[in-house]
């Protein structure tokens, strides 16, 4: 069984509930959360917030940690987590915000860095990957590490 | 040049800004907008509202359209590309709605049947489609299509 069938049936059986909140990868998340049938049982709804304006204003992330951090930073990825589970009313909310180039990446952020946030009740947990390979590569790896780590958590907390 | 790619080169050619609100697609549309290097030129932000109450609450889906009509309609379909479009701030607001299976069909709303919505400036466009094949396929197909009824609207507007 892969990672997103093991997780599927984890929240199922939990009885979780989980919204997302994606940057770099656009959508390809909540696209693979509702990929098997029965996804309406725990997929409750996402934010593709691309744009900065977006963020700010759909997700409420603060214009502050845009500009201070930046958008592809471990706070804005807090941010996104935290506020993509209150605005769902959801047990789980999931963040990622990155690079995925090929433009884009400097010394300090290059092309290939993501941040994964995940908040699950009072806690709040941050992921930084530095991944490789082209575009579609990197937001393919954003997608299965961000169900690794869900999965991880939800199966240490057992 | 496939549809994709056409249609890019003309939203940036015409420097148009579009956003969507997918259900049954839970961001694949997304996820193929943004594909591409340099898609924050275009593409703004999107909505996965996939529970009735994520319609209502984030996208402004009227209570009344979902009980009258049901999610899977015209009426819910140009509602959510209206409001994603005023949401965003964008020229094109793009919807899809569906039924994706296997489970969840009827007789009068089968298995497969696709509502996809495109509004732009003061006009809304509805397209209704019935798709044969499994789960996967009629995401599919219900993303392609949608690619390809914005590009036609904008060929067509030339």
């Amino acid at each position: 069984m892969n990672t997103l069938q093991c997780l599927i049936n984890l929240l199922k059986e939990k009885g979780l509930k989980i919204a997302v909140a994606e940057s770099c990868t656009g959508g390809l998340l909540g696209g693979a959360l509702t990929s098997m049938p029965g996804s309406s049982e725990f997929f409750e709804m996402g934010i593709i917030a691309y744009s900065n304006k977006s963020k700010i204003k759909l997700l409420g992330i603060r214009d502050a940690t845009i500009h201070e951090y930046g958008a592809v930073s471990e706070n804005t990825a807090k941010e996104m987590a935290i506020n993509i589970k209150n605005t769902a009313g959801t047990h789980i909310g999931v963040s990622i915000t990155g690079i995925a180039g090929p433009g884009g990446g400097s010394r300090d952020k290059p092309v290939g860095l993501v941040y994964i946030g995940i908040s699950m009740e009072d806690n709040t947990y941050i992921y930084k990957h530095c991944f490789g390979g082209d575009r579609a590569s990197i937001r393919k790896q954003s997608v299965l590490s961000a169900l690794e780590h869900i999965l991880s958590l939800l199966v240490e907390e057992r």
